[in-house]
């Protein structure tokens, strides 16, 4: 009979940091590029367009011995009832034999490995010499967004927060947000010591940026390519499904452009759109050749990059299997007879 | 926090049963013809053409609230390390909120769920004086399958057994088989009263039938059209995947034939040689429609009928849900955080 651990949010949050996730999601793009690690089909259904639906992505991960699966739903009336928005599982199998190693809630995985997917686009992409961070989005992921910029670029000087969609929202979220920060870069051993701000006035942050992180359910451009000066670098992370667009397709033209996994950039990601209007002929490659050194990512400083986050599920087996070890490392969460 | 239950193979073995998993599959198909029950793509993935696969089953039913997947792996080299070459994990949803509801070892609700289609199959299609039943193929399945069809027809008289790729296995097989079907009657209230045989003539013991199951990983017909007497039924299982063939392409010509998913018995079913061969030229329909009385199954007791099983996502997560509600009702599994 076999055993698998059952892993909890708080079992997977008592071992889980950002450094880690910033290592397991780094892994997971290499594995990609030297095809190490498979993406399969992804699976996805509306129940109710624009109220609820689902993904399921699944893949294996040779390096680690292992394939899995991740279904996420989102079911949008949940806060009015007192429940998540978001529920996640995730499932880990040995793949020299099939046989189940372990369930793990998914959401704080989610959390963690999209905030270090976006950071690893600013590590690989970013002008060495940028200074002024903004995150462009509010929820739940901007905190692990900004905490893991500032591990990878510890040397910042000033994070400004807005809100789009509600610009007064960006105000009433600064306290929460930079608390969780803090609260994340202190397992990693690091601390908060950049000034962190929030604008209602996007355009003007947007003028002063060097990075640019984007994780908003935006179905349109919120940000005008008149705005961006050279050099700029986005992630953008909001756009996981056809139809979403964050920035301006007139930013892609001439910009250097990497994606996590091309297909589905190109299908469901920042990339739609702008590629749909010609505007967008390519991408350069998936980050994972910049990582591995295969492609070059950033030519100049004068050179706008933008590295699209679909979110594949690469990262999530990678950061899983992590979480994984040092929960039997710990001896936490439950072991169950399957 | 959400609590999930987690329910091994000892835990679904002791509370569910053949009843019940025909009644589970029943509902399944009358709910696919209602439009009440949904099936998502499949994700199916050849790690080793051959040797190692996988699939991925998922969709919703609505009466139940439910949605949710099964992942079955099949690693070919496990029995030879002492390991099951299959491995099933079934998680179960909340269709109203995305909760999770339930983790279930999948391996043994995929033999009583199979056991059940062929044999609703014979309940809906196999003329009522049928009386001779041959079971081709002697695997795992082979029990379930002949105790699913006595529960429909106990007024069968006789069951043969044959194993075409290894005629004498059959012989070698008959008393765990015949030992069995007794284990899996007996919590149905049933018994066996009527006498199973091996025989190692696959023409002739299919001349003398009346029913036949097929349950075998076949890649190549081995029933040919000539043998097969007029107003025989098929249930053919074996059939899951691309390439996979058990009866004669012949058989279909002028035959009536239903399917669990018309898409996928075309695709990787039964169907799919005789269909792309033009012997068979379109289905007669899904079993769910014969079960509701919307479609007519055997129009005389002189034709020949087929129904081709190929395994939906909803049978597995009907019978997920009987499960769960016996297990909640009996406390059995475990309950974790999640």
């Amino acid at each position: 009979m076999s055993k698998i651990r059952i892993l909890s949010k708080e079992n997977i949050q008592s071992v889980f940091t950002l450094s880690m996730a910033l290592e397991a999601v780094e892994q997971a793009y290499r594995e990609k590029d030297s095809c190490q690690g498979e993406v399969w089909p992804m699976v996805f259904h509306e129940f109710d367009p624009g109220h609820a639906d689902l993904d399921i992505k699944s893949g294996n991960l040779n390096s680690e011995g292992v394939f899995g699966l991740k279904l996420v739903s989102w079911f949008g009336d949940n806060p009015s009832r007192g429940l998540p928005a978001l529920h996640g599982t995730s499932l880990l199998f040995d793949l020299a034999t099939g046989e189940p190693k372990a369930m793990l809630n998914a959401g704080p995985i989610t959390d963690y490995r999209t905030g270090a997917a976006g950071a690893l686009g600013v590590k690989y992409l970013a002008r060495k010499d940028a200074k002024h961070l903004l995150m462009a989005g509010c929820g739940a992921l901007a905190p692990y967004l900004i905490a893991a910029v500032l591990l990878v670029r510890p040397d910042l000087e000033h994070i400004q927060l807005v809100n789009p969609h509600h610009p007064a929202h960006a105000e009433q979220r600064l306290g929460d947000i930079t608390q969780k920060v803090q609260s994340l870069l202190a397992p990693c051993g690091a601390a908060l010591s950049v000034p962190i701000s929030a604008s209602e006035n996007v355009e003007q942050s947007v003028r002063e940026s060097d990075i640019i992180l984007t994780a908003t359910p935006s179905c349109a451009p919120m940000i005008d390519a008149a705005w961006v000066r050279p050099g700029t670098h986005f992630s953008c992370v909001g756009s996981d499904m056809a139809g979403k667009q964050e920035i301006s397709s007139d930013i892609f033209v001439g910009a250097q452009v990497f994606g996590d996994d091309i297909a589905q950039c190109l299908s469901v990601g920042e990339c739609e759109k702008p590629y749909q209007e010609g505007k967008l002929k390519q991408l350069c490659g998936e980050i994972g050749g910049v990582i591995s050194g295969r492609l070059t990512g950033r030519r100049s400083d004068g050179e706008i990059t933008i590295f699209d986050s679909t979110g594949i599920a690469l990262q999530d087996l990678s950061s899983a299997v992590t979480i994984l070890k040092a929960a039997e490392q710990s001896g936490i969460g439950i072991l169950a007879d399957v």
